[in-house]
């Protein structure tokens, strides 16, 4: 349960969506909106480290990370208010178990590829040994860390991300419905991703036996919402997507549906279906 | 904004108060109830540091503190788990300026003693140099980081702390309210204090045009509160004071009064005014 | 690459070991001696973390790690000057590899027994999977970082380590040393291990292909070396067993051989042989 | 006592200074050569944090501070893999007293300046308060750790830094030699600094009563050192000083003579005379 950004278009200053919106991603680190929990809570607090990533001058991301809370930290200010990028992500994250450390922080990286996202899956433990032995062995060095996250990413690579994402994804969530079934026939998948190689921005919302996460996007130019100053507009040609709207005027914001893949060029969104329900049943 | 705990009596493990019981103050980290701002807003998450200060078989007392938050540090539940005190003080910080460092993590130390507060001032920033100046240059080494918490020490300790506790308060609370005023005179000062020279645990609380934080105390054995298991109780002869108590059944916590200074040995509890209207006024 | 001590005997302060001594383990992890990598060179930093785990009032060990250098930090001080414990860990981490994270800090813990080392495998993250997945799957959970150390602790505790501690080292070696050989025949392996369940120290020293790693021992009432003052001396009926001596005056050690397994119980120190050559070779 | 380097002409890649060289500055963090304590020690590990400071599109440098070591920190090789600037400063620490905090990290900032160095001064601790009473009281809040650093460098601003920097670097040295002697007369002051309002690269190196440290700079399109690839060269047109050499071929770097202020704009390296003897001699 985490809350994340992702941008593409037009460079901007990374603190243009971080942290001076009304309800930026530092602002949702201490009083989030639309963090449920699958109980039905409200989580509030995103304090269990952070991230960023993003496209420069080349063709790998950068990536900065920290396992503190975002809210304070004085570095992700700095970097935010030097970088300026045309597609970058920003996560900050929120568990109820697993360590929190550098290497469980989002986005992950592989190559020009980023990756990043909030989810739920009941009883990860007990089907992390079965999935990670799903990695391609010459991906399993990449493994770094305990996260669900990091997992679903390797067998995504596995299956074939970076040429056709789509279907990579489909082939791990079908993957790893299987195995959650195996386990407890009763489980819920819950997914909000994002994924870029630099250059295409996509979106997966998907979820399994729970009410789905939010995500939404927006190409309005004053989706970045109500605080003040010559800036304040998102430049024409560009898409953000969100796991919570940054302003509290949300008709400038879509909801992106269920069970959907999205891909974004500059401010081209195109949602298509992602699995047949029948399909998700019968893995 | 924060929140503690102080405990005298006979020895515990310090997960007894820590992180067992129902609203312990680990639980508090995420989710306190009663941190009310100067705002009137809930503050409900401490996530800026946290330390634990205890006395042992040395008179000095031993201090463990980290710049994280306190709800998943291992450390911390490993050492609470570990270490048995008869007298202890805990403390999770919620600052809205400041840095974020463990030499701004409460409770400070001198000596044999131990110092931990939650406190509001408005302008800290615009007094500092002024109070910093008369901490007392033999103690001017002591001054590690940027908190008013720690100046207020120092200079509680140049009035005579660790000879006359209640005195050296009163002129310390003096001495800062004389400098709010000047600066500005609809200023407000906020405390709650605990501090121990590891025989007597003395608190304050105080507050001057604001209303005051709470502070309870119990000698109840069961106001642990609502957990289970066979060491449920906490032991006779042993107080327990706190800035928010750790079960829901508040009847077995005794509120302090505002403007009082307690003293408390084993179980017995002395309450005293501290500061007359007039001489608050005056200064 | 690291350097430990371990301890058992008299309850002492940690600290009479950890920071003290004329060459204690602190002091170690600026300025090691005898940590010399398979390059032939002096690894004379141990700055990438530490941790100690000690035995208390519970079955349980606690345990207390942080990816900060050692010789700076005030926690790792003040726990070390009040905890008192009759067998404890300590070590101090220097990696050329790896994500420097809390869960790759040694000591490792499973209920009541605690694992830490130093050694040297070639090419680890060639063999990383093939070992993991011979991981008992009930164990796999345990996993929470990155390094061989903890690969090998789960691996000798799949082979039955807190039964016949001997016997599941002496598979968990074999069982390397294998991956090993099909991975790259001139691979060495280097290991200098130490492990307890809180009653029972044991050591192991083993290398394959390599010059072996230092390991001594003592029960001299003066090995802690040069310093002085009234509590220099160590308890009798107990033993300390270092990656490097305490003090400058080496006789008081005992160099204990490569290829052999130890066993300490108070000052009774055992040695056997651990793999016959023609069971190294042949696996 | 640190290590840094300054560069300032064409824009660059921080990763070309800082991580690339052949001893670049993350490796002098486990191995510098020339880092000679006042007791003739060599100091090979700058372990105790660090930080790096560059201008960009603002007028206000970027800053990125951490107080692990360098060595194998990767959210600084991501930085200075990504930034790219005209004029950037970078610090790794070594302190034998102090607290490890971010802090207490280099380069100190004050609206587009920057300022770092590596220094020497007797018993700072006796001469600190006397020396932060002479800080203009409008900058007292600047204060934010504890280091004899940024304290000199709030003096330095106090005497005008932002318009004579020689000016105010005169007299803030005169201030301290003053302090100091009175503190004790065979004290001694070591100074090696590096400034920059963005446009120009001011470095200062000064002693007294002890024996100077190092600082060089080099035009020279080949100082970077053995490391290959394409990309080997400086650029034309600009300039580095560093705290030693980033190559093992010293002949493509000038020693900068003790007691001298250096003005650097693009390659144009001027160097004049800093205090009279006699007027250090009768502060």
């Amino acid at each position: 349960m985490c809350r994340w950004i992702a941008y593409t278009g037009k460079p901007i200053f990374l603190d243009r969506l971080v942290t001076q919106p009304a309800h930026s991603l530092v602002k949702q680190s201490l009083d989030s909106k639309l963090n449920i929990t699958a109980s039905g809570k409200l989580l509030t607090t995103n304090g269990d480290g952070f991230g960023i990533g993003w496209y420069g001058s080349h063709d790998d991301p950068g990536l900065f990370k920290d396992d503190l809370p975002a809210w304070h930290d004085e570095n992700l200010k700095h970097i935010c208010h030097q970088v300026k990028s045309h597609t970058f992500f920003a996560h900050i994250r929120a568990t109820t178990t697993g360590d929190i450390q550098r290497t469980n922080c989002h986005p992950f990286s592989y190559k020009n590829w980023l990756f990043q996202h909030n989810d739920h899956v009941t009883q990860f433990e007990s089907i992390r040994r079965e999935l990670q032995l799903d990695i391609e062995p010459s991906l399993f060095p990449e493994l770094k860390g305990t996260t669900d996250s990091e997992t679903f990413f390797l067998l995504a690579l596995t299956y074939g991300l970076t040429e056709r994402p789509k279907e990579a994804l489909q082939r791990m969530v079908k993957r790893v419905l299987k195995a959650l079934r195996n386990n407890d026939p009763t489980g819920a998948l819950n997914l909000s991703c994002a994924l870029s190689d630099g250059k295409t921005l996509y979106t997966l919302r998907f979820s399994y036996n729970e009410e789905a996460m939010t995500q939404f996007y927006s190409t309005h130019s004053h989706c970045f919402g109500d605080f003040e100053g010559p800036d304040e507009k998102m430049p024409s040609e560009s898409t953000v997507v969100v796991s919570e709207p940054l302003d509290k005027a949300s008709e400038k914001w879509t909801e992106i549906p269920n069970n959907t893949f999205t891909t974004v060029v500059k401010n081209n969104v195109t949602i298509e279906p992602f699995l047949d329900e029948s399909e998700a049943d019968s893995v």
